[in-house]
């Protein structure tokens, strides 16, 4: 069995290979270099380049080293038949990440509530206030969470259960313990009505991007808080920098953008009421996902199903 | 049945005082000023000056209005004969303030195992840096709460239901669902061997004040986490100053401090790794606290045992 790796961080395949290897002890696994079109039974990959795809028809697999194949799908909607047709793309499922996300979002939301994010303020000025400030209403601090995938239902049931009022959005009907759950676009305005804070989950897909817009944050309290953590892609950047500008959202915790690095002079690096994280959510625990992968290879070989198989048209 | 109210706060008893002629429809309540010494059955007070208490032997009891009971008690070490002989001292239970406790606990403490203090400083430098740093393993990153009372088991248990470890420390034997307990001053050192985080919620007593010193901080891990709820008498600051400069203490999140306010030119509000709030982790809710007194009393004029009677010896 032969396996491609690939990751853009040059030194990743250092970490990784040695742990696939006593993960799967049979194989022969390789990182992928450019010109490399030797024979592959699987490829696992984030952000891949368009070449390493050039005569995969034999690929059984390609394994996706993250929760979300934006990267990879848009490879395949840019240039219809990059990817091989009919090979299966499996993303990982939860590696600790669903945990990951909770402690990020509890996080964000508690600083927000209690209003701590003001108090770093008011300490960080060259005349320190001392000031109680009242804080956010726990009762009516309503948090909605935009994507009800193994993620976001994770992080709105953590959230419920520090008892606030907290609703969800998906694309298709679920039910949820202790969360409000509304679904399908006519539905949208309805979860958005009034909340608080927004807490964005959604995996980023040509219906999903650019949903983190003017039309949103005018739904939405005035003075409310956004953490987005899914992707750079749901964010309108001029349309939250107004948003911000005009107060109807107070403060927003970012963790992707459209570019990443965040470019060291963009301009959401010094909004005083911006929270820049870079990249940093859910991390990829390499020996959970190691421990996934190797699993769903032996799974395969054994011609038995395995979960977290994307549709591609869907797009997560 | 005479009421007498005191805060230091101007305004307090605008607010406070139509509410307790709501809960306590039969009394007469006042705001205590100085040189009234009328007759009086009940004194609701927070921090009242010693004059308060001249010629008050008719009283049926003193209400502190917190939790904290250590500005009563020191009027009496201070000055023997201070408080009228015999007259039970009662504090606020639990109105709300374990709730508060525990947000601010767990915003602190994911705060510092996360790194998002660090994200901080790294945006607000005038070259901000995007780099990922390790995050602490959750199963390692061991906390422990210095009080056991009721605001410190319900953040230690708070804290055991994020995954983490954790231990705590009362002066007499508790036992705490998913959290080892320690108690008496000889095993102080093995709770604090190692600790990750030290989260402070002693009542303040002659016993404790100062236990947060140089001692206490040697015993911690290298580069642990300080989180002080309690009281500023705790903390020796100029410790505290010390293991910050030589990273035994990586950071601290102080919510009290000896001085209240903080002096604006205090050194505290400045250090880059500690984080100033102005005494506001568990505030005093007007409404629930009005309606523990108002059954208190009424339980006290039936001649029925309440809850919450201080032991003046103790100093809780």
């Amino acid at each position: 069995m032969k396996i491609l790796f690939h990751t853009p961080q040059a030194n990743e395949a250092d970490h990784w290979l040695p742990s696939l290897a006593r993960a799967l002890p049979v194989a022969h696994i390789r990182a992928w270099e450019p010109g490399d079109v030797a024979d592959a039974d699987y490829a696992l990959v984030w952000r891949p380049p368009r070449e390493l795809f050039a005569r995969r028809a034999g690929l059984k697999a390609i394994f996706n080293l993250g929760a979300g194949v934006d990267a990879l799908l848009s490879l395949e909607r840019e240039a219809p038949g990059t990817l091989p047709h009919g090979v299966p793309i499996v993303r990982l499922e939860d590696t600790g990440m669903a945990a990951q996300m909770a402690e990020y979002t509890t996080y964000a939301v508690l600083r927000y509530m209690r209003r701590f994010d003001e108090y770093e303020l008011a300490q960080r000025q060259a005349d320190p206030s001392w000031r109680e400030l009242a804080p956010h209403a726990r009762e009516t601090f309503t948090v909605g969470v935009l994507g009800l995938g193994a993620l976001g239902a994770h992080v709105a049931q953590a959230l419920a259960s520090l008892g606030l009022p907290v609703r969800g959005y998906s694309r298709s009907d679920k039910t949820l313990e202790g969360v409000e759950t509304f679904s399908g676009e006519a539905n949208l305005d309805a979860f958005l009505d009034g909340l608080k804070v927004l807490v964005n989950l959604l995996p980023s897909t040509p219906d999903t991007d650019g949903i983190l817009n003017r039309r949103t944050f005018a739904k939405v309290a005035r003075g409310a808080y956004l953490v987005n953590l899914a992707r750079g892609a749901h964010v309108v950047e001029a349309d939250l920098l107004d948003a911000l500008a005009q107060g109807q959202i107070a403060a927003a915790t970012l963790d992707v953008f459209a570019t990443e690095p965040l470019p060291p002079d963009h301009r959401l690096w010094r909004e005083p009421r911006v929270t820049v994280t870079p990249h940093i959510a859910a991390l990829t625990l390499r020996e959970p996902a190691i421990a996934q992968i190797a699993q769903k290879i032996a799974a395969l070989e054994r011609g038995e199903p395995i979960g977290g198989i994307v549709d591609p048209v869907r797009g997560y």
